[in-house]
């Protein structure tokens, strides 16, 4: 290994890393490893897979250039049209299709029995239990999820859940990984559906849905309520540390007995699930394009893109949170 | 007003200001008008009021200064013992009391009963409804709820939310205050509890509760699953258009279509609160000292700025969101 390649950003520690199903996702963890110098070998039947993840890839190098000022040094990109080609000698394999359980089951099993004995094998799923996803495996032991976030080549949040069949090592072996490519791996005490983020972001969802069904707010609205607010809060302190802070000389518990009361208030509307009907949908799909102001989803990446760049190097500045992980 | 006055970053409209409650978010508020050059008259019959309020001023000129890199030019604060000395002449009040009904019900009867006849009368309540505080006023028509966000100093978020009794003009004469004070003034369009970001909150808040209940997570994870992941993305955009992003070429209508079964699976605990007895106040309070390894909360005061000042600085290289109010 050269001098240079051991000087690079975030350098990988796996030299090789399979692919299956190269979405928005599956595109965002290629352009993660890739640029840290691991080789990159993918499955997709979507004959539009190679267009979308080039894409996908150029905003993922724009982004590595912004955040460590220099070009990634990157391995070797490789398109596959059998599955098991894709995951041979792969030391880890990350399998993003949609989120149906019994596609995700039929998928694994091909993967479980094309990969090598020590191989990790990782579901991005959102919310899927991992015991389920084994079930039916002939070897469901290296089976765990890492379920990211977009975009996957910028946030560095991972959170890592095994099943009730998963080896007692894979966990770790997974999360030393993931610290090589600069990440944060969160492992999940308990498996649950939805694990930890999602059931925050799934409240807020189903919230939201509401305020804009009921005509209290729009979509614009509502990400202005979060991103002039409490959104800049979260970006560095969670929930629990903001309102520790919030709590003035006492803290935390001074916080509770303030708010303790409102728990039995009916500030939420979620004891109930709007439907997501046509006109609902509308309001929400109509409603992010007029705020987008004639951005098109690619500007808007690009543009999120540079604002976590930004976010990040302040937090780096300042030895702190996401930060310390650039 | 010298050349000099009319430079100076962020400057205030209104000449004169009254403060009624200086806890954490009355303090906020002093701080906001006060570095702008407003005058500031405090009402707040606790007797240590006078130096926690000095505590929060001393870091909210602290933020100003790294915000805008330049000293503040202050206006004059002035401590009153009597509530009507202090809102006497004010063009703008802010009520910040403890959130109990009857207490805003009777310090605003004193308030509207001593101030002007243009005299905006706001009060800061997070979720209580502005008709159910003008009940029973004799002048209710210049109340309206202005719902700030801590630290009020650095975020631009301000939620006003208007009673059945308020006067037409008096949401777009609040705003145009909010506006010159470098604030973000949300109106919102319908009278409910909790507005629009407590709404979002509170569901956040509650999830969390079971979370941290259930033994799936402790106050650190939480945090960290919020600080390394969305809440990256919140600072700049919020929910939707985020998803909207997210959403590949097609946007937001894809996003809907891939996550629109979740819905109806039981992502959320939110169908019942959790009990925030003794076990679990205990172990919030002791997971935030925890996470928090040896700084105070006045210590994490101070991080949290220079981190908010920070992303602040970051969003305004970019001209976008909260940046573009710096």
């Amino acid at each position: 290994m050269s001098a240079e390649a051991s000087s690079r950003p975030g350098k990988a520690s796996v030299s090789t890393v399979a692919i299956v199903g190269g979405g928005v996702i599956g595109a965002g963890w290629i352009g993660r490893y890739l640029h840290r110098g691991a080789d990159v070998r993918v499955f997709d039947p979507d004959p539009e897979a190679e267009r979308k993840i080039s894409d996908v890839l150029a905003n993922a190098e724009t982004a590595f250039e912004m955040l460590y000022g220099v070009a990634p040094v990157k391995g070797t990109l490789s398109y596959h049209s059998d599955l098991a080609d894709a995951v041979a000698g792969a030391a880890i394999v990350h399998e993003s299709v949609p989120e149906r359980l019994d596609l995700k089951q039929r998928v694994h099993a091909e993967i479980t029995g094309a990969a090598g004995p020590d191989t990790i094998i990782c579901t991005s799923t959102s919310g899927l239990l991992p015991t389920k996803i084994q079930e039916g495996l002939d070897q469901p032991g290296n089976l765990i999820v890492a379920h990211p976030f977009n975009p996957v080549y910028l946030l560095p949040l991972v959170e890592l859940v095994a099943g009730q069949q998963t080896a007692a090592d894979v966990m770790d072996r997974a999360a030393k990984i993931f610290d090589a490519v600069g990440m944060k791996p969160l492992k999940v005490r308990k498996e649950i559906d939805a694990f930890i983020a999602d059931r925050l972001l799934e409240a807020v969802w189903r919230e939201s849905l509401w305020l804009v069904k009921d005509g209290i707010a729009t979509t614009e609205e509502i990400d202005d309520a979060i991103r002039y607010g409490f959104g800049l809060r979260w970006a560095q302190m969670g929930l629990f540390q903001t309102y520790h802070t919030a709590g003035g000389e006492v803290g935390m518990r001074a916080f509770i007995e303030m708010f303790k009361p409102s728990l039995h208030w009916p500030w939420t509307k979620l004891m109930d699930v709007p439907e997501l009907d046509d006109a609902l949908i509308d309001a929400i799909a109509d409603g992010v394009e007029e705020q987008a102001r004639g951005m098109t989803a690619r500007d808007l990446e690009r543009q999120r893109d540079k604002n976590l760049v930004g976010i990040l190097h302040a937090l780096k500045a300042n030895n702190w949170g996401a930060g310390t992980l650039v």
